[in-house]
Order: C-alpha cells, then structure tokens, then sequence
C-alpha cells in the first residue's frame, strides 16, 4: 500500500485518486517488507482520520483485527499464508452476522442483536485468514432509508445505498475490499458514487448465508482493483460456494488480466432518460474513445433484437419493487407487529403496496423477469459484454433527495438505482469501474456479462480501467 | 368429526382406524351444529388421553388455541369464515416459527428459543383462520436424531422423522393436520408409518420461510384425508406462496376429486432391496388389484427406459447426504463452535463428512441431480403418476434402530428414507395414503407426480384410497 495522497473530502480526481490495495501488496508481504499489522495499522489511522465524518463504520473490531493480523504476520513469516488475501482487511456489510459483533441490519428493531454466530461468507473469509475489521452501514434492511455515512469526496453527498458504509470505506481508503449486497442497485450504484470498483456477480454465485429470502439478492466485493475483488471473491466461492443450490462463482484463483473487448453493447435502460447532460456527454466521450480505438459499439438504434431488449427490461425498477415486496411480506409484518413505529415511512409504504399484491401478481412477476433473462441469454451471446453507466450521474447531495423516486412510488434518498434494476433480475455479472469524474465526483462504467462469465466480465473491465484514459467533464 | 374408535396404541386396522377431520365436517360448521370450539374441545381430550405415551408435542398453547378457536366460532356463526380451514386445529412442526410459542429445533442448541415471529407458512394459516395450536416434536434440525415421540399403533416403535410429531399427530387422531418437512424422507416416511395422509410438494411450492438453507428443502402437510392437505396446502399457497423465485402451489381451491389413472410406472428405487419380504408381498398384492382392474402398470422390466431411471436415481441417499452436509456445513461449524457436545453422535458424522468435501464436490452432486431431474421430467410425461412404497415396510421397534443406516455413513434411528431421497432430489410432488397393514402396523403407498401437478399426484391419491381395497398382510 502507498500512502493515500487523497486529501479528507477533496474532489475526485482520477489523477490523483489512490485506493488502497492488497493483491499489488503481495510481495512486500511475501518479502517481509510488510506485515499484515503494519498494513493494518495504517487503514486504522485513515480510519481515525475520515471516519468522523464518513461515518461508514457501526461495529469496529479493532482489538479483534489486531489478534487476527498478527497471526497472519506469522503464516507470511513462515511462508504459508492460507490464501492470496490471509491478513487483508476486510469490512462486512451490516446485514451478514458476524459471532464476534453485533448484526444489527440498519433498523432500530435490531439494534444491538447479536448471534454468535457468522454468515458463510464471513466464515469463507475467516477461513482464507482474512481479518474481519467490522461492520460497515447498510441502509435499513438493505433497502432505501439510508444510515449516517456520507460520500468520501463530498460529505453533502449520500455514498448510495444499500452498500453505504461498504462503498465509503473502500472510496475513503480505509480498506482494501467491503462486502456489499444488492437486489435492485445497492452494490454498483453506491459503488460508482464512490470510485469503488466492485462486482455483482452472477446470482446465486456467492452464498448469502441466511440471506436467502429475495430470490434476486447477490452478495458481492467492493474493492480498489479487479485484482482485489477477483481475489476476494475466490476466496468466498471456495470456501462456502453459491447460494444453496447453485455451483457457486466459476473462475481459477488468478484474477484476470485486461482483455480487450471487440463489441461492446451499450444499455440505456431505465437510466439515460433520468441521467443530466453532463454525464451523458462524459459517458459518449468515453463510448467514443472505445469506437476510435477499433471496438465495435452498437446500441438500440444499430439493432433491432438490442431495442427489444430495451424494452423488455424497462420496468425493472417497478418489477423489482413488486418482487422485493412480497418476497419480503411476511417478515415485514412480523417487525410491523413487533413496532411499526421503529420502521421508515419508506419501509412502511413498501409494505402497503405489498399488502395490495396476490399471489397471481406475484406470479406475473417471476414470468415477466423469466422473459427478460431469457431475452437476455440471446443477446449477450451477440458481445463480448454490455457497458452502461452505473448511475444517473454523480452522488445527489442529500439536501436533494428528499423527493427522489427510486422503485415508483417508494422514495429513495440514497440515488436512483435506474442503472441497476435490470441486472438485478436478470442475475448477469456486473463489474463497475471508476473511469468518470463529472463535476468533481466519480461516476462509474459497469461491464455486465453472460452469467457464469464472471471472470471474464471482470477482465473486460480491467481492460478499460486500466487501458482507457478517464473522461473528466 | 365422528368420535375416534382407535383404542391408544391399538394395532393398526384399516377397516377400523379413523383419522379426525375437518373438511368433511364443513356442513357440521356451517349449520352451527358444531363449531370451531367444539372441535378443538374434542382434540384437547385426544390429545389429554394419548399424549403422555406418544408424546407428539414439544409447546401447546392451549389457551391461545381457545381464544383463536372461539374468534373463528364468531365468523362461521356470521356465515363468514375466512376460509375452508377457519378454525382448524393445526400442529407446527418446531422448525418453523411461532409468535407465541418457542422454536426449538430438536436441539439443545436452541432450548427456549424464541423470536416472536411467525414464519411465512404460520402467518398464512393464522390469516385464513387456522388455530395454530402447538408445536410438534421434529428431530435435531429436522435430521437423524431422534425426541421422544414414539408410533401411536405402538409405542414401541418408531414415529419416523424428521416430523415425527407432526405425523404421530395426525395419527393419533390429535390434531386434523400438521406441518411437516422433507429433504431427505421427513414427511412421506414418517406419514407413511403413522397412517397419515400426507404430501410432499413441488419443490418450492410452499413457502418455507426462513429455512431457505437446504436446496431441496419442502414443507408439506400431515392431514387426515386428502380434501385437508390439500385445504391446508392451497391456504398457505394463498397467502404465503411458494419460496421466494417460485411460482408457489398450482391448482384451485377446491380438492381434486378421485382420478382414476390409466397407466402408473411402479418405482423400486433403492428400497426395495432394503424391504421385507411381508411388505413386498403386500404391495405386490395392491398392485395386483389395480392391475386386476384395468390400470396400466408398467415398472423396469417393461421399458428400458424405467431401468434407466432407476438406474439414475440408485445413490440417492448418498447424493441427499452430500447436499445437504455441504449445504448445513456452516451453520454446523457455527453450532459446533458454541458447543459441539450439544450436537448429537449422527450429526457430528454430519459434520466431519461435509468438512471433507470441496466445493467441486458439490458442483458434481448438484449436476447429479440435475441429470435425475431432466430423466425424470422425460419418464414421468409418459404415465399418470408413479408409484412406490412409501417405507421399507412397517416402522421399525426402536430398540432395533440402533444400527440402522439411513444415508450412507449416517445412523438413522427413525427408519430408512430409502423411498423418498430420489423424490426429494428430483423435487416432484408425492403424495401418501395409508393402503397397506403389515403385521398390525401401517404402511404407506406414494403417489408421485410431475412437476407442479400436485393437485393431480392427489386426486389420483384420493382415488386410490377410496377405490381401492387396503392390503392386510
């Protein structure tokens, strides 16, 4: 790790901006020119610096962590380190358990509940001799009522949810890598606001533990490289696999290397109607770049199976409102009949219109995203990978987002998740990089594969990042 | 409901044996010459009178029971019940959770637990007006390790499990119905010793709730005839659905009616090597009838391609147990670590066989399955249903358990699930009713149909227990 040259709240600057790593570390740690505690210690001391005012943090382990990198100091002295990431720093999302903290889901009607236990991906980590740091902020339940944290480059602005703490973290310097979560936008689009860059993998393709209640929630790796996100990833997938069920994330050990794409789809989706001009022009300033250098890019005015695909795919953020809605029906009414007063008025009205909902729409609803993933089979088979932006434009300023709609009729004041509804049903790979700065904020591109194609959806987008000049506007 | 003429424990006599229940007693409701209370007064007394010896029930919430059932008294007076099962007493298996009651799992681990929660199937009941009444006994975590629920023919022998409460229960005449779960041979086995009539779903069709962490994981319904499972099935279908990414039970709320079928396939599967010679004969002798009476029967040595079924199917157990052990193995190491001597002997094997598999061994038991189920979707198109015995005969004496194999590896002390681990596997619906009594104790017949054909698989049930003579052997 080099020092972070990023000044506390300073606009982002893709020039400047340095996110603090792990796999690039690897030899100085197998050298011994670095150990896991020292590396520690100094996220610790970002943490001291940013943390009163990112606020991304609800349970610090720091006494825990410190025991868990010194024995990892131990296995890197002995030359036996348990995996790639034995001694990383790692920050749990808020809704996975950890026997060591508390879990406590961003609600009030959890608050201070602990389980002595942890979540399979935790367990994963632990196992790959991760050191579990703590617990980052999650939005309430995951959803939309956001929590203290606020954007690393601009303390006005909201990080994104449901990830917050996860995607600040990791912007701020304070981490290598954060799990997030996501079933509509909760890792991409938090993670574009932050200049994370991050991956939702295919569905089912790392274990949610006893998150198994939404039949299209991902658990996914905020980081500061594809290296390191690859590198996390692996080491969940190995140890707990998928989701019951499913094979689990498929890819060796080795990260990929950046490959370079051939065709490209850009997506609109529901975003680019709800995304301000500035971004629009930065976004075709770097599709153009792409085109000049020799990638094909086509689009839903090249094609008519892409348009068709388009529509297909609007109304995912009301398809997901009605999915997510029933799906967590049930267990809203047993924390309803605990203290509805301890629930968000955006809580509150996703339960109302859930309560409106029958089986039968339920069951329309399945078949309407059945459509869509099968319609997208067919045209992801037609590219190396479809590109789109990961947000409708930088982070909002909170003051702003009062009266922002995220899914209809459900208020979202952590930025619109219009980007990332569509890959949510659908279950495909996305993976976000950093590669915008409008206005002195980041914005991400996310590359989003065929499912299964993690691996490769990961290396495309370390081609652009690593290859492709970022646009600032 | 008639009054039980079943002495306690006497042996099994289908001519004799009368189970309690509800739909057949709508008209008794709906005159006001019987209500809700009533009924629930009379499965107190049963249950008073057999209780001490079968020991069915972990919690009863007698007084809770009394002022639901008296709710739903005012409803039918009003001529407005909220359902066909307003007011029916029901049994939950202690998996699932109860606002007003302990969920305790079979297990130490979770002695006096509770979570003032129902889960998705409870709250589904309690919305169409069931009495949820208690919860029954289920064997530690719904695996091999036996309570204290002994068979209501005889004490002596087995329940079977994992809902051994559930289908002791219902066999006693306690309770109409009770929720159960199979992943391995939990509902159809146990049924089957305990001369209920039981289904086990569509993989999915019913809501399991919380429990999300076993792939192939159903809940089903312990009832006394067909017109209640599937009473009781089709309102929690309403209200609750299927599991979250599933379309949830198919068909309307009416039973079916008896369907006679055409053309059965008979299922050896891996218990019919297992089976005694009694069994043998009494199933041989019902399919005799059916065949005597013009119903197509054909088994593996009409069609290679029944051969090849059975052929894929064989090693079901085993697949069953590396499933689920990989599946359990991290709640497992979480329990462990709390206190493994709270773990029983069979669940410790558990344990230390899924700490030997990798996650490619999981990938290979799940394209397993997944070839079983693609044979199975071919082979079953081409008849009404299949058929097979529901047990490797009667329930066996406990004190002759002890050495007993259930999965390969795993000592099973409630009997073979040899049966039912394909059925389970493969995810179709299978549907058991008391046909056979061997040696004074029942046995079941499974009904086994396709995929979301539950409704059908049951009325061909139903036509085979009202049409066809039991076998007394």
């Amino acid at each position: 790790m080099t020092d972070t040259t990023v000044a506390p709240h300073a606009a982002y600057d893709p020039a400047r901006f340095q996110p603090v790593t792990w796999i690039e570390h690897a030899e100085a740690l197998r050298s011994g020119a670095d150990t896991p505690s020292t590396y520690l210690e100094r996220c610790l001391a970002v943490i001291d610096a940013r943390e009163p005012v990112v606020k991304a943090w609800v349970t610090l382990n720091v006494a825990g962590a410190r025991a868990q990198a010194e024995a990892a100091d131990k296995r890197w002295k002995a030359g036996a380190p348990l995996s790639p990431i034995d001694g990383m720093p790692i920050g749990i999302k808020d809704l996975y358990m950890t026997k060591d903290m508390p879990t406590q889901m961003g609600s009030p009607l959890y608050a201070g509940r602990t389980t002595g236990e942890d979540s399979a991906c935790v367990q994963a980590l632990r196992r790959a001799g991760a050191v579990i740091l703590g617990k980052t902020v999650t939005t309430e339940l995951g959803f939309s009522h956001p929590g203290p944290t606020t954007n690393p480059f601009d303390p006005e602005r909201t990080p994104g949810g449901s990830s917050s703490g996860s995607a600040a973290a990791v912007g701020a310097a304070m981490v290598p890598a954060a799990l997030g979560s996501q079933v509509v936008g909760s890792i991409i689009r938090p993670a574009g606001f932050c200049a994370n860059t991050a991956i939702k993998p295919t569905l089912g393709a790392l274990h949610r533990g006893e998150r198994q209640g939404l039949s299209h929630s991902h658990l996914g790796v905020h980081a500061g490289s594809v290296a390191d996100l690859w590198a996390v990833s692996h080491a969940i997938a190995k140890h707990a696999g998928g989701d019951p069920g499913h094979p689990g994330l498929y890819g060796p050990e080795v990260a990929p290397s950046a490959e370079r794409p051939r065709r490209l789809i850009v997506i609109e989706s529901e975003g680019w109607d709800k995304t301000d001009g500035t971004t629009r022009a930065a976004f075709q300033q770097l599709i153009n770049a792409l085109a000049s250098g020799g990638v094909e890019i086509v689009g839903r005015v090249d094609h008519n199976d892409i348009d068709a695909f388009e529509n297909a795919i609007d109304g995912s953020l009301l398809l997901c409102r009605d999915i997510c809605g029933w799906e967590l029906r049930w267990t809203l009414r047993n924390l309803a009949e605990k203290d509805i007063t301890q629930l968000s008025p955006s809580m509150r009205t996703r339960l109302e219109l859930a309560e409106a909902m029958a089986v039968d729409d339920y069951r329309a609803a399945l078949s309407t995203r059945e459509a869509m993933r099968t319609r997208f089979r067919a045209l992801a088979a037609t590219a190396d990978a479809m590109i789109s932006l990961s947000s409708a434009g930088p982070a909002p300023r909170m003051a702003d987002t009062a009266n922002t709609q995220g899914e209809p009729g459900v208020a979202h004041a952590t930025g619109l998740p219009a980007y990332n509804a569509w890959t949510s049903a659908v279950g495909c790979p996305a993976v976000t990089v950093p590669m915008l700065s409008v206005g002195g904020m980041p914005v991400g591109i996310q590359i989003i594969g065929r499912h299964d194609n993690d691996w490769r959806a990961a290396g495309i987008a370390r081609w652009l990042v690593e290859q492709i000049d970022p646009v600032t506007v």
